[in-house]
């Protein structure tokens, strides 16, 4: 009997590396909550915004004064941020599995109706990162009034973690 | 010794038959995320519009273009799809367990404040279907800026799932 | 060997003692759905708004007719009563274990960014209640259109519970 599966383990950053994406440096500790908790196995990441060193780079309302490709792009980063979250709250970005899901809010205006493909960009960066497969995850995605330092779209995410003594 | 309980076990098609409800046919495949994503005997359901094979029912912000019977009609057909995404996602609808927490955005007019009556037209029909012990479920109620495709009310749940063996 | 941990078992309701709050009376039961669902460990609480016996306390947009000071208020006191359901739901705050995600809705005017800060009126109360390790909680922000009964803020949570041996 010959078993094929699991020869060549999923590395989340294997995947990274493939991809040309460099989580970014951990973020300074925040004030008065936690970027990531974990219990028994789940991950919950607290809402993040697309930002860089330089500070929050998509701000607006969509519709508004950001367009849909920029908010795709925001929504790419504010998930890169949480990959980079989720690395420092777990000690090593391998010890994730997978995301199971994704929320994206989305800053816009009166008529923007827009906000599924704007988490696109998000859910896109995951199926290139993990595969069909493995990158499966359940998502909502709404229109909010007004978010956070104005950024343009926020995303938290709940994820599960690998036993440590599979890692 | 007589055990009374478990004798009549609950079944939820059982209780939508009863109900007059038939789950409508699965969604053709997202494009870029998955409508059920099961971990651990929990299921995480994406966001659900209001929609049938025409496309969206209720469209427009509650208290301008839709009155409040409507959204909370909208709200409990997001919630017949949520169940149809979870008998397609499970495999049958009787490997659900529960409905353990609902969360209810509402397009929402600038002077509607009435979001939990029409988060109850979704939590109504759970407690029709299941009675007032087991359709006890958590729940949120938000009103949100806009919707995708401009629905009126979007509904996620997280739910629990029944063992492999107790089914 | 000499064991220095868990000596002093941390009490939540100590900490109240401590911190001179007193969790209000148990609210009347809601219509449609249930404030606390506990499974398997995990209690998911229903959205929470900050009212007291006479209702709703703090009411309208922040930034239109609410300050950021009376809605960081407005969210204490959301908290508070979110863990006044603890104690119904789980039978006693002293079976809750910690907050692991605390989602923060904020009823926002046009140019209010503000969101986070809002939040932190809840966040703070944990740190004073829990200490800095203990009161680590993951936490989303974000600005909406409108909230039942016209709130300026609402919370909701999910928390993790001390099994019943433990108790």
């Amino acid at each position: 009997m010959i078993l094929c599966a699991d020869t060549t383990p999923f590395s989340w950053q294997a995947a990274l590396d493939a991809a040309g994406i460099l989580l970014p440096a951990a973020a300074p500790p925040a004030a008065a909550y936690t970027p990531v908790v974990v219990h028994e196995g789940l991950a919950f990441v607290s809402g993040q915004l697309p930002r860089d060193e330089t500070g929050v780079t998509t701000v607006g309302r969509v519709g508004e004064e950001v367009t849909l490709e920029e908010a795709q792009a925001g929504a790419r980063l504010a998930l890169v941020r949480g990959l980079a979250a989720l690395r420092d709250g777990l000690g090593g970005i391998d010890r994730l599995d997978r995301i199971l899901k994704m929320t994206v809010f989305v800053s816009s205006g009166p008529d923007f109706v827009e906000q599924s493909a704007v988490a696109d960009g998000a859910s896109t960066l995951l199926f290139e990162l993990l595969g069909l497969e493995r990158g499966r995850h359940a998502r909502s995605a709404v229109g909010v009034a007004k978010l956070p330092r104005n950024a343009a779209v926020e995303i938290e995410l709940i994820a599960s973690v690998k036993p440590a003594s599979s890692f």
